[in-house]
């Protein structure tokens, strides 16, 4: 019999069942609540909310304690959150914690990630959901600096909870001396891409996507750029909503001139 | 000699190079402007913002006439537009328009589309974007009655632009007879799921992932899904910021209390 008075911990990640993020995270978790743990059977990265609707999915499940369940699932890790709430559960998760990634998810590298699809994937069924990333692409990073954190926030969201619709973006120096955390807004910015051309043994051309991500407001204070080129973690506040109220107000306004 | 006087439209989809939708998208852009398509060489449904890091891309020229070039890429629909933008176009296309999708993208399904991906992938680069869908997952569906809408839309946007960040989503019910456009706000909902479970011949356990969109809010009439369910055309401003500003000001408050 499980215990029903621990907290219901789903955790997920797109670094793989091995990852010394996933390790870590579940060390912190398993001291707070029940914890399961359902996750892609391979790295996935860069895989943002997409969903597996071509193939079907498999479930394997490979350890089974007294308090930490694993799961490894053919899909992403927006389709583990799904496969976990919907047939593997037998209770709706008190949160979603996806990570801790191998690698920064700030500004919008929020939407390439596949780490964060499982934390707005949390949001959108009703569940409070945090992503937590770690600012190194290291197998072997240090993630013991990160563990106060990770659990301070953890425990936060449990107690407190979160609105309907909102997940946090958590993202962390890989630094081991944190100034601390603040509360941010998404920094403005983008990856700006250098193509990598090159030949294959066949004279055809192909590319690899790379590139750096350019910081558009390096001068404001407020984002989560800011706190973590300034030895902070950063904590953004995220919603699934996507409309833009702003433009929404002008372009109500001239809605007679979009009639046809 | 391209005539750089036209207007310079980037279109995308992923429903494949002869999807209805996107013959439909590319009639009406030819007589708009200079027309340079770039999609996924096969159908990638759901991809979200997905881009491809574990392989390298290919890229086919199909086809150039004088208002239409045609390129194939082995990737997700947001690769397309990197890849357009930063190696096949000769400059920075005035807009970005994604689809016509076989099948909605309103409410929450905007985080699964891959449609929506690359138009948020213009919005990010600082190019005004539109996705535009149908409410008909057909193949062979009749877009005749969306032409004056996407026309109308398109014609609006190169003419007026869009704030940095901000890109527009378009759902077109699939009766012709529309009662007009309406500016909409995303509407809250979610897929309820329900997995189909099989049993494969070497007798290993399978799902499917399928299900139905609830609608959350059936009594507000402010919404992409009200629009859509009483016969308008629904056009959501969308922004790339995922800041929850609301719940910003509440973390902000306590902020202390998260340090470690």
């Amino acid at each position: 019999m499980k215990d029903k008075k621990k907290p219901l911990i789903l955790i997920t990640n797109d670094d793989g069942i091995k990852a010394g993020g996933l390790v870590a995270l579940v060390e912190i978790a398993k001291k707070i609540g029940e914890v399961v743990v359902v996750v892609p059977n391979e790295s996935y990265s860069a895989m943002s909310h997409a969903i597996t609707v071509k193939h079907p999915l498999y479930v394997k499940e490979i350890k089974h304690k007294k308090s930490v369940t694993l799961y490894k699932v053919t899909g992403t890790p927006v389709d583990c959150i799904k496969l976990a709430i919907n047939k593997l559960l037998d209770r709706k998760p008190d949160v979603v914690v996806s990570g801790i990634n191998h690698g920064s998810n700030s500004s919008v590298s929020i939407h390439y990630s596949g780490t964060m699809g499982a934390a707005r994937e949390g949001a959108i069924n009703g569940i409070p959901a945090i992503g937590f990333s770690l600012l190194s692409h290291s197998y072997d990073a240090d993630f013991s600096h990160t563990k106060p954190y990770v659990k301070k926030i953890l425990k936060y969201v449990l107690a407190n909870g979160l609105p309907e619709g909102t997940y946090l973006n958590v993202n962390i120096p890989k630094e081991s001396d944190l100034k601390g955390l603040k509360v941010c807004r998404q920094a403005k910015g983008k990856w700006v891409e250098e193509l990598i051309e090159r030949e294959d043994p066949r004279k055809r051309k192909y590319y690899w996507l790379t590139g750096y991500f350019k910081n558009f407001e390096p001068d404001a204070t407020d984002t989560d750029e800011y706190a973590l080129g300034n030895g902070y973690v950063s904590l953004v506040p995220c919603t699934i909503d996507t409309t833009d109220y702003q433009h929404y107000d002008i372009l109500k306004n001239i809605e007679n001139e979009l009639q046809v």
